[in-house]
């Protein structure tokens, strides 16, 4: 009799709580200690902090058999080298955000935020329901990378401004750290875009390099403490309507997992990206508050002409994308199919909802 | 020397995709076969798939050791008797909607949907990391059940009638479909409110047993064929601005699970709150096209002088529970200090972004 046979034949318990079928002596599972490199500052609010939920899920739900080990943006690799480092195996997960790679990939940007584009609660429907992870893993194939979404911002703020914005013409000349398909919008509304990791923003603001930049929300804003660089903060954020954060995996690192623990794996990450929200949604108000009654910010709408302006200005830059290659063009025909679809749906209810919401 | 001791000692293997600690023999673990009971018909379009989705996704990650058997309403227990099976120990999980309990706890309601309350991105937060969640389950606690969340509809749509809305005086008489706190506010608005089961109100409507009803939003309606039965298709959802859907599990049950698996069926829930939302954002379109253009259904809006009056009279119905008990004030007063500092930050956030996206 093999060994497996003989412990099959261990009795069988059961417990008051429904069936449990115990205990053979068995060969136990291999264990794995992996490496994320992030594009964040170290346990940074919300960024930082998710991509360490997301390495303590995996080993809570993996029962220590996934230990990982959590990188911030210049500790192992620059923060936007993270794509390049997971690629090759230098580490065997990222946690960035996929405009960062629109060098590499045009169509990146699809998958991180779009002007005008979906929100939080649309992107992950498009992901998990409209084609679109399956279209952001054909998109990293390539890099011998599996992408999937790990956190969301919601809508963000339009950003921190030295100079108000009251008419079109007050983009022109502006230099704003504004990165991806927003960026490029400012560029043909008269201004000049800047990339920056964010660990660099606030000494380039303080010291007039740029005069804007756009980041997160009041969560993470306050954390890097821009209100002491610049006077207004302006709402909304139609350049990141719901910003996706990813994880990527190095594609021969997850093949090596056996199949419960890629499961585990994936369904952490989709936890992650629901935790992040959940999270900023819940800060943000307070943070806010902090920054309009200690600090005295003044909080701004920009004004509808200009909005109207912009929102017309991203229909052409993403539209263009489509035409740079045949990938670019499914992408985009993809996404903007279930934008159509969704701004219809939503206009009856989130949108009419939120405005009922507000009726006195 | 111990028989742990020596398999520690079996020596350690490197894959080149992260060190991999390999493969001593030790005791396999129990494996557990559980029943979750359903308030929906089998298969239900969202809610009963979304079930279904949550026991494949606690057998995937727990690599087979928990099994769970999905039963529809009525074929282990009525759809409306599922809280006190999983209580009694019948069946090990239940997937159901907080206010459907509202007879045995007041304050459950919170938990499901409250009128102009959180959607559904608000109510996870409040869940999660607000304090939610752990008042959830101080209200279960003495029914020796673990409640969790393990859906969300999104906004659903204020309902099938099959008379016009033009003012308040229309809601008088009207004898509607309505469980929970709308229902409470229709009542005081001059209507009848009554509450079925899913599977009972098609017939009802038909019949003119009621002249309206509520139910979730264009695909779960469709499949019901609620457009056979009624003329007006209403919105917003005022009522329900993000109903949860809940799972709760036995108490034994889940203390007889060693933590790993305790982690992977809370996280399962997770994802399956996440997916019920994505998946009903991602075809509600489709199906309201459908209703639409071959069912012919005529979408209407609730004209903003109703919805003023249902706004007052639910910030009544809500503020008068909070009076009721000391659990359900505190209750209260978590909820609607959370509702209060969301409504603030998504006014420049979400809403002002939706709004925005639709600026011409």
């Amino acid at each position: 009799m093999k060994r497996r046979e003989l412990v099959k034949s261990v009795g069988i318990g059961a417990l008051a709580a429904g069936t449990a079928v115990s205990a053979p002596m068995v060969q136990a599972k291999k264990s794995f200690q992996w490496k994320m490199v992030t594009s964040w500052p170290k346990n940074f609010p919300g960024l930082g902090t998710g991509a360490n939920f997301l390495a303590k899920t995996i080993a809570e739900l993996s029962d220590g058999r996934i230990q990982i080990k959590v990188y911030g943006a210049g500790e192992l690799v620059p923060a936007f080298e993270v794509f390049d480092a997971v690629s090759r195996g230098t580490a065997q997960m990222g946690h960035g955000a996929a405009y960062y790679w629109k060098g590499k990939i045009e169509a990146a940007q699809f998958f991180a935020a779009v002007p005008f584009g979906l929100t939080a609660q649309e992107m992950n429907s498009w992901l998990y329901h409209g084609g679109g992870l399956e279209l952001w893993q054909e998109a990293y194939e390539p890099f011998d990378l599996i992408p999937t979404a790990a956190g969301n911002s919601g809508v963000q703020m339009a950003g921190w401004f030295n100079k108000a914005i009251d008419s079109v013409s007050d983009l022109k000349g502006l230099k704003m750290r504004i990165p991806g398909l927003g960026g490029e919008v400012l560029r043909r509304a008269g201004g000049t875009p800047v990339s920056l990791p964010g660990g660099e923003i606030f000494t380039a603001l303080k010291t007039g390099a740029i005069d804007a930049t756009e980041w997160v929300g009041p969560y993470n804003d306050l954390a890097f403490g821009f209100y002491k660089a610049a006077k207004y903060y302006y709402y909304p954020g139609w350049h990141e309507p719901g910003t996706t954060i990813e994880c990527f995996i190095n594609k021969t690192a997850f093949n090596s997992l056996p199949t419960e623990l890629q499961s585990i794996v994936k369904i952490a990450c989709r936890v992650a990206n629901q935790d992040m929200l959940a999270d900023m949604t819940a800060r943000n108000n307070a943070a806010l508050q902090t920054l309009v009654d200690k600090h005295k910010v003044e909080v701004r709408a920009l004004p509808d002409p200009v909005l109207s302006k912009l929102k017309q200005l991203s229909e052409q830059v993403v539209a263009e994308i489509a035409e740079k290659d045949n990938f670019s063009k499914r992408v985009y025909s993809s996404y903007n199919r279930f934008r159509r679809q969704t701004i219809d749906w939503h206009r009856i209810s989130e949108q009419a909802f939120l405005n009922a919401r507000g009726v006195v």
